[in-house]
């Protein structure tokens, strides 16, 4: 049921024509409240899409009532008039659902907007209106499935999860498929709570969870210009969590999406965790994971069944992390093929038959620790990403 | 005639066996004087190769007689053992030179050595010093070619250059194919000259010509653990060039082996320059460049035929540099494919059809500029690199 599992949403997937495919490519989630309180977060890149400059804006208030969006263009790089198509879409949205609601009367600046898709060319905006007008016509308490596969680009399969609190739920959809990189990917995702929750606590709550899962997953080390996280709660539970509780639902369905991310991310053959351990902090463990995570010679030799360790140690010393280059151990797969800095366990004995890898890194310089996600790189990335426009 | 161009220098190339292939893989070049002063850079990355370790060691005193070199191994990760390798080399190197030269009474702390090949294993040292000893034998005023075709690896040419001062000359040599990088790639360089000069001169001189050269060079994103270039004065010429004459010089000779290094990058199709303009200072229009040159969906697109300006500007967007989003204007080959941030001329009138690709982005941020050379990614690339270890 995705972002319709909690009580209080609606949402519609349909078809607008954006995409020359014919696949779904407009979406809608609708908060009927009774509250409809928010939190977003939006990519670090400085050149952002035109609907990330207005959700940021929308954000601002901590209301949002519905969100659109769109697959199959990402109204990036389009100067003014892209943004007026945007503030439009958004007009048009709080318009229609208003008459066809009866209940609220909607602004613009309660429609939050987001858009995927090629970046440079103006939406086909006498194709995405009438889509809108469809989408809110098709609003569903049951809608959630096909909202999440009317944003798929890339994607093979949509992404949806659910995270039970007590008394209360998450939910939530997603997609991304390339560009996945820190701070975010050429993502969007929509969360919805009917927990009982302010402004501030969600926010706190989104960023908490961010940075532990999206921000730690790193397909091809390119930053998007349109990531938007959206979080909406209804209140419809009645119930009020703890920010505790709350965090941790969201970070179980953000980490939940950011796996599938992972796992769907173009052209992959094999899904890599690289832990990182023996860390003096918390951050020297993300950008060394980081540095491997983004090595193209550590991803083709993982393409290549290769438990190269020495590309993956090269990687390492690129960061400004504290450690020793001789007292650095590596595992692949369990097997630590690299102790105090130069060969130990035989290489030929890793399997790296199967899907997933994982690399533990030890730099014996503290206790902490991180995990960042990433996949290799393969022939079909070089296809996907140089034979499509995106 | 390469590193033996300069007079006061001997050369040799040999097949010592390190190399599976057959092929040459020891190289001695070799100072005759009657000065005996040097300088070098080495890599930036904290995990360096023995080697590396042992050259800086050596060039400490600014006094280098002899470089012996070898591909076929790396010698990086291999710990003390490999250290102590590098040193019998060394010190076998010195002393079969001076049983042959006759003249000259060396020192193991008079020879720099150079590896490249697979990290992570010891080398053959009952190959390699034979290797030594048929290098010294032969050893000619003509050697330069062999010394540059023994270094080779993943390289399907040999790169070698000359600058003419004036009654002066710098010669070099080079080898490197993949992991380009910022800060330097894999790559060896031995550069010759019969200039008088001292020490600080040629270490001023060397610097101020890898910052713009090799440091800007970025094949893949990926720092090594062995990258060397060593310059080496014999004074034969009796001429002392200025300061700035000499730097000049050795700057022809970094650049043009700098773009041999490029044209021969792993698997690459394309040759890229990214001509940044319009900076606010130097620093910015490098990194602006570098972030351009090490994005993959830039690279893939390019590898496409695809003036994927959208691309560009978000890889742009990840950087620090002083810019505004709307004012950025994007050049490939000539059309300007974006102006102020969004698009301009037709892209469809870009000719992507030949090896050379120029990019020029302007900021419009102040009168700085920097150039940065890279390649496209590739099938080809992912193949070498996921296929054989290195």
């Amino acid at each position: 049921m995705t972002v319709t599992a909690p009580r209080g949403f609606r949402a519609a997937g349909v078809t607008a024509g954006l995409k020359s495919s014919g696949a779904p490519d407009v979406a809608l989630v609708v908060n009927d409240g009774p509250d409809a309180t928010a939190a977003g977060v939006f990519t670090a890149n400085r050149v952002k899409a035109a609907p990330v400059l207005w959700s940021q804006q929308v954000l601002r208030g901590g209301v949002v009532r519905a969100v659109v969006l769109n697959s199959g263009g990402a109204n990036a790089c389009t100067g003014s008039p892209g943004f007026q198509d945007t503030h439009a879409t958004a007009e048009y949205t709080a318009s229609a659902l208003t008459g066809s609601a009866g209940r609220l009367i909607l602004g613009a600046g309660d429609v939050a907007v987001c858009s995927t898709g090629l970046i440079g060319e103006r939406l086909p905006m006498d194709r995405l209106l009438p889509g809108v007008r469809a989408a809110v016509r098709g609003l569903s308490r049951s809608g959630g499935q096909a909202a999440a596969e009317a944003i798929m680009t890339t994607d093979t399969r949509p992404k949806t999860t659910v995270a039970n609190g007590s008394g209360w739920t998450v939910g939530g959809m997603a997609k991304g498929a390339g560009m996945l990189a820190p701070a975010m990917a050429t993502m969007l995702c929509v969360l919805t709570t009917d927990a009982v929750a302010g402004p501030e606590a969600l926010d706190a709550a989104l960023r908490a969870a961010c940075r532990v899962t999206f921000d730690r997953i790193d397909s091809d080390g390119c930053m998007s210009t349109n990531d938007t996280v959206l979080l909406l709660a209804s209140g419809a539970s009645g119930i009020a969590p703890t920010d505790l509780e709350l965090a941790a639902a969201v970070t179980a369905a953000c980490h939940d999406l950011a796996q599938q991310l992972i796992a769907d991310a173009e052209g992959a053959t094999k899904q890599i965790a690289i832990d990182v351990v023996g860390a003096a902090d918390e951050d020297d463990a993300v950008e060394v994971g980081r540095a491997v995570a983004r090595n193209n010679l550590v991803k083709t030799a993982l393409f290549g069944n290769d438990p190269n360790w020495g590309r993956i140690l090269a990687a390492v010393g690129t960061t400004r992390a504290i450690f020793e280059p001789d007292a650095v151990d590596v595992a692949v797969n369990g097997v630590w093929v690299c102790r105090s800095g130069a060969a130990a366990e035989d290489r030929s004995t890793v399997d790296l038959s199967g899907r997933d890898v994982t690399i533990r890194i030890d730099l014996h310089a503290g206790r902490r620790s991180a995990t960042v996600w990433t996949n290799d790189l393969s022939h079909a990335y070089v296809h996907e990403n140089s034979a499509y426009s995106t």
